[in-house]
Formats: structure tokens, sequence, C-alpha cells
């Protein structure tokens, strides 16, 4: 079995957390100087590792084994949330990094081998897992160029002042993998509220995402009778409060749903808003209880339309839909689980969203989750004890192995 | 009667505008470099008129009368709402100075004279009328240095840029006036629905204003299970149609009432918000309505707070008294609308707030308005009819003279 050396997966999870340290966690946006800092930092440990590295067109940094014969792609998304965790994705492509050094240094393993990844904009800073979705099916380039950030700056623009602007966009050769593994923190506190130490992924859960914009007319908070007014935010929170009673009626036992996202404009105390903007989202790992939501949600929308006095419009941002992972892939983890940390894991869906979830797509894909202190996942204080890491790399690396060898 | 000359004050209308031109309106924020060139601009227009001008510690343009001895204070604040009116406050600075040209044109008025004021920050991007309460009754060392912008600029800070630090604030000598007199748009449609020209402003309303804020748990929107969740999000919506629904309720007839800022944090699609911020305000001409609708607001927070799962709380941030306006003064601005416009003006309250009620504590005090088109105001598209404008710029030199000859 190939051997993970701790304090080394420690240290560089420690050293990479550097670039965009905020208090306990990261704040490290894509295609920011701290981001683009990480990448080739990451690309110099993938070229210490034997691996031959590249930052492609979209900010993937892939390092590639020269050697192997059968290789497993492995790894996740090194930029954050803003003022995010300093684990979350970090943590995956260490993983895929310390593989890749266990690997070779195994003279057992001959001829088996890693390459590593850290994708580019899986938390969606300027679209919808952009590293990920070039790899595998390539992005148009009418998607580039209206993808945007949201504080307003575009995508080419980003690009460009990260010095990728003209650089290829690598692309998956299915042949050259047996399959593709992502670990991650959970991201929920199943886990660590049962005292478990991993989690092996059955299905991610799709994501669907919509906007809704409310038009109304802006005037003197003052002076306009309430009669006349056409108060954006007024119809948006009456709509956002009946969207939450709705869906709790209609809920399956593990359906979640979250207005993460409200805008006022102008946004000042005296003013009756003009319009106002919210996103929408929910998600389910059961496509039939993800269009009944959808179903009930535009019913609403057209409801509160019809009322007036404000127009409102939705329309669909992104769906991701629900995935499944390897069943060969995840009784390996089961197994490497086992045998670690006996009778101290679980299977269990993903309510986050992975860069796996794209990867499925086009070849055999599965993930193993390390447990969330308190469950505490996009923000600075979210953390795993190191004892966890460790363990999780071991756990990952002997699962790797076995399905590399298993051919 | 002092004779208006109508295109100079057209003119002079037009040339402030040019200070921060924003589409058909003006963005021209207090203590922007636009607001800043625009006092010094009406402090020249102030010497040319006859007057000894001053720009004072916090911003006022004030230019006195060397000569007169009997005096009017006339005038209003120059800065506007974010992307505002061309007209708004600007249209009384422009008359106070019109009227101070018209009055030392005209030999009949000989020892009558106007000192011309635009005071700074009515509109409240750093304080609370800030230009008239200093003017009145002096600021505390204290809150000028706690306030601060809504973007965060600290006020000491943008009057240090603006070159204002360390200037004397000047202060009102009550013996120097018989009294105060500010025209402003009306700001609603009352006048413009009427086909009428001129309002009389009985009294202003009171306007009281609340800040709440919403504590709960930031998370993860995809793993965090709905029943662990602490969403600040759906708490404010949820109060917030609450408050919309329950003020409809114990309304008077011109009760208004307003949710005009609302802010989550961190206000991303795919993270459960760890806190929300709103403000609320209402605005009546009775105390007794005003003090009805706290009650039941604070009411409203306490339930919604004990009701958890999100801490609630709620702060006053200001409250205006109604401010009733001198009656022999609106008798004078009445005749002299008679005069010009015979049928064509209305006695109405100020659904607005204006610094003729900070003015109106320390002496006698009166408005007036002229119509606003489609009641359109805070926005760049507010505008009056030119020759609204020039008939009201003559209405109120004849009111004005009035009021001095009346001793």
């Amino acid at each position: 079995m190939p051997r993970i050396e701790g304090e080394r997966v420690i240290a560089d999870l420690k050293r990479l957390a550097e670039f965009g340290r905020y208090k306990s966690g990261v704040h490290r946006p894509t295609y920011s100087a701290e981001d683009i800092a990480s990448r080739h930092w990451l690309a110099e440990q993938f070229a210490d590792a034997g691996l031959d590295p590249v930052i492609d067109g979209i900010g993937n940094v892939i390092g590639r084994n020269p050697r192997a014969v059968r290789r497993l792609l492995v790894g996740s998304h090194s930029e954050t949330q803003p003022h995010g965790g300093w684990l979350d994705g970090a943590l995956g492509v260490i993983y895929g990094l310390e593989l890749a050094r266990a690997f070779a240094a195994d003279s057992a393993l001959a001829g088996l081998g890693i390459d590593a990844v850290a994708w580019a904009d899986e938390e969606g800073h300027y679209g919808n897992m952009l590293g990920s979705r070039s790899f595998v099916e390539g992005l148009d380039a009418a998607e580039i160029d209206a993808a945007e950030s949201r504080e307003g700056q575009q995508l080419r623009q980003a690009l460009a002042e990260a010095g990728l602007a003209g650089r290829p966009c690598e692309r998956l050769e299915p042949s050259r993998y047996a399959g593709y593994l992502e670990a991650h923190i959970e991201q929920g506190d199943t886990l660590d509220a049962s005292g478990l130490r991993i989690g092996i992924v059955e299905a991610i859960i799709g994501s669907w995402n919509y906007w809704i914009t409310f038009t109304g007319e802006q005037n003197h908070a003052g002076t306009t009778q309430m009669s006349r007014r056409k108060d954006a935010g007024v119809a948006m929170v009456r709509l956002a409060a009946c969207i939450n009673d709705r869906f709790a009626e209609i809920a399956g036992p593990r359906t979640v749903w979250t207005i993460g996202r409200l805008l006022l404009d102008p946004n000042a105390p005296s003013i009756v808003p003009g319009r106002a903007e919210m996103q929408v989202q929910f998600r389910d790992t059961d496509t039939d209880i993800l269009a009944r939501f959808e179903r009930t949600l535009l019913e609403l929308v057209h409801e509160a339309d019809r009322a007036g006095p404000c127009g409102i419009e939705i329309s669909p941002l992104s769906k991701s839909e629900p995935a499944a992972m390897d069943a060969e892939f995840q009784v390996a983890i089961e197994a490497a689980a086992e045998r670690h940390a006996p009778g101290l894991h679980l299977r269990m869906p993903s309510g986050a969203g992975h860069d796996a979830q794209i990867l499925s797509r086009r070849m055999r894909s599965a993930m193993m989750f390390v447990p969330s202190l308190k469950g505490i996942s996009h923000h600075w204080a979210e953390d795993t004890k190191e004892e966890d890491i460790v363990l999780g790399a071991q756990v990952f690396a002997d699962a790797a192995a076995a399905i590399l060898r298993a051919g």
C-alpha cells in the first residue's frame, strides 16, 4: 500500500492557506492575485513530485505522470469562497499531490500513477464549475465572453490580468484514465456529530438556481402615498417569505433551499426601491423533487407578477443534475476506510456540488469525505482535526491503489 | 415688488446641474469632488450678487448681505441623492441667490435684504441634516467623529479631503433675521396631478427611522439541513413582509412607511446568510400615529426575536418631530401665489423632511413648493416645467418682500 507522509500533507495545506489568509481561513477568489500565485506554487509542487505541470487557459493546474501506464486523475479545486475555509477544495488538491508522491516512492506500485489536478472556479466566482467543464466538454467562447463576477469584473479581463489569455485549454483524454477521484471536507455535520471519520459519497445532489427580478417605480419615501407606490422591495420580501413557506410544505426529507442573495436598487433608506433582484436555489438527489420545486416556484412568481403592482420575471441561472458515483470505486473506498477506521465510515449523499459531478459524465468517478468540525463550511472558521486529515489521505491512497490494481 | 429674471434663474440651475451631471439628473453626494466644486461656484455667485460669502466647516455656503437692516435667510441644500434630480434642493438655493439679486436691484426695497444659503448634507449621506443642524444648534464633536457614509467613508476624512477641516462652523444669530424661507420641488404629484402651480406648506411631517439587525449562522447552502439552519435572510424577509402587512392595518390617511435598505451577509447564492440588516422608516404629521407605529414595530421585532432561531435587535436611528410652519408667512406666500396664479395654489403638508424643520426651532420659517412632473423625486428623471420654475421664483420674491415690509 502507498505510504502517506502525514506531516508533509499538513505542511502543504498550511503553506497553501498562506495565499490569501483571512483570520483562520482564506479569502482567495478565482483569478485574484493570491489565487494565481497559489496556482503557480501548486505547479511547482507538482513538478517536484515528478509530474509535468501545466496551468491552462482557464486556470486549471494539471500535473501529468510521464511514466505510469495506468493512471487515476485525482484532485479538487483550489480557489475559496469569500472569507472561506482553509481546507474545502484545497484538501483534495493536496491529497492529489501527496498520492502522486506516495505512488512514485513505492516500487510495488511501478507502472501505476496519479495525475494531480487543481480545477479553477468550482466556487462559481465567474461561472459554474468553469475549470472541470472546460476540461471535460470545453466552454463556448460566447459563455466566456459573457461571464462576469458578482462584482462586475469580466472573465476575459480577469483571465488577461492573470496572465492566462491565449493559453490553450487542456482537454480530457478519457483513455488515459481508469477514473477520477476527489476528496473533500464534508461541509455538513453528519460525520462530526456521529464521531465518524470517513464518508463515501453515493451521489452528488442536483442544484437548480434561478434569478428573479422585480421592476417597480423608484420614488421619494416621504412624498409618495402608499396607494401610488410600486415598491420593488415590498414585492421581493413578500415573494421571498411566500417561497420559504411553500417550499417547506413540499420538501423531501433532504431537500434544501436558499435565498442567499438579495439586492435593492438604490438601497437607500429614504427612496422607494424601483428595482430588486434575488437568487433562489434548491438541491436534492431526486430529480422529481427538483421538478416539483421548479413548478411551485414558477407558479408563485407568476401569481405575484399577476397580482402586481410590480413586474416580476424569473430566469433559470444554472441546473446541475444529480450525479451517481461509481459503485466499484465506492466499494474500494469503503474497504480502505474499514481497514484504517473500522466501523467509523458512512455512505452518504453530497449536499454540495463538486467537480466530480462534471467528471462523472465522461468517466468513472468517486468522492471521499473527511469530517468538518461542527459542519461549518464556506466560512473562515471551517476546520478538520489533523488526525482526520492524515487518516483521510491514507484511506484515499489505499483506495486509489486498489482501484488501479483492479485494472 | 422685486423683479425676477427668469432666464437667469434657469441658466443658473442648468449651470449648477453640470456639477455631477448624470443622464438628465445629477449625482452629487455631499463632500464629493463635484459637490465641493459646486459650493465654490455658489460662493462666487453669492459674491457677484453683492453678498459676503463663506464656506464653513461643515460645508454650508452662506452669503450675507452687508447693507440691509432687515433680512430674511433664504435657501435650501445643494447636494443631491445618488443619481438624483437636478432641481430638488438646488432650486431653493438658486431662488435664494436670485432673490438676493432682485432685492439689491430694486431701490424700492432699500434696507431690506436676503442672506442666501446652501446647506450641507440635508440628504443624509453622512448624517441627519448636518448643515442646518450645525448652523442652528451646533454639532457635537463626538457625532462628527462617529459619522460615516453608507459606503463607510468617515465624515472627518471627507471634510479633510474637501478642504474643510479646521474651518469654523457658522452659527445662527437669530436677531439678524425676520425669518427663514425655503423653496423646494414638491417631490410628490399632488400639484402636478391637479394642474396647480404653487404649494404652501402647512407642516413638515416627522420621520422616525430604525435599524434592525438579524444574527443567524453562516453556513453552506447545500450541506446544512433546513432544520439546523439559522438563516438571517429568512428571518429578515419574514419580518419585513409582516411589518408591511401590520403597518397597512394601523396607518392614518397620510402615513407612509418604507423599508428602503436591505443587506445580507455575505450575500452569495450558495451561502446561508449569517447576518442581515434593514432600515425601517415611517412618516406622519401626527405624533400619536408615529408613536403607534413605533409600538407596533417594537412588538413585531420582539415577537420575531422570541420565536427564533435568529437573534433580532432594533435601535432607533433618528427621529424628526413634525414641524408647523409660520402662519403669517403662509398667508404672505398664499397672497403672492394668488396674485400670480389665481386659484392655482394649495395649502399642504410636506411629506419629505427639509432644513426648514431645523430652522423652525429657532425662528419663524416657511416653505413653498413648485410642482414635480409626475411626482418623480430622488431620481435622475425628476423635472419641473420651466414656466413653473420662473413663476415660483416670482411668487417667492413677492412673498419675501411682503414679509420684510410687514416688519
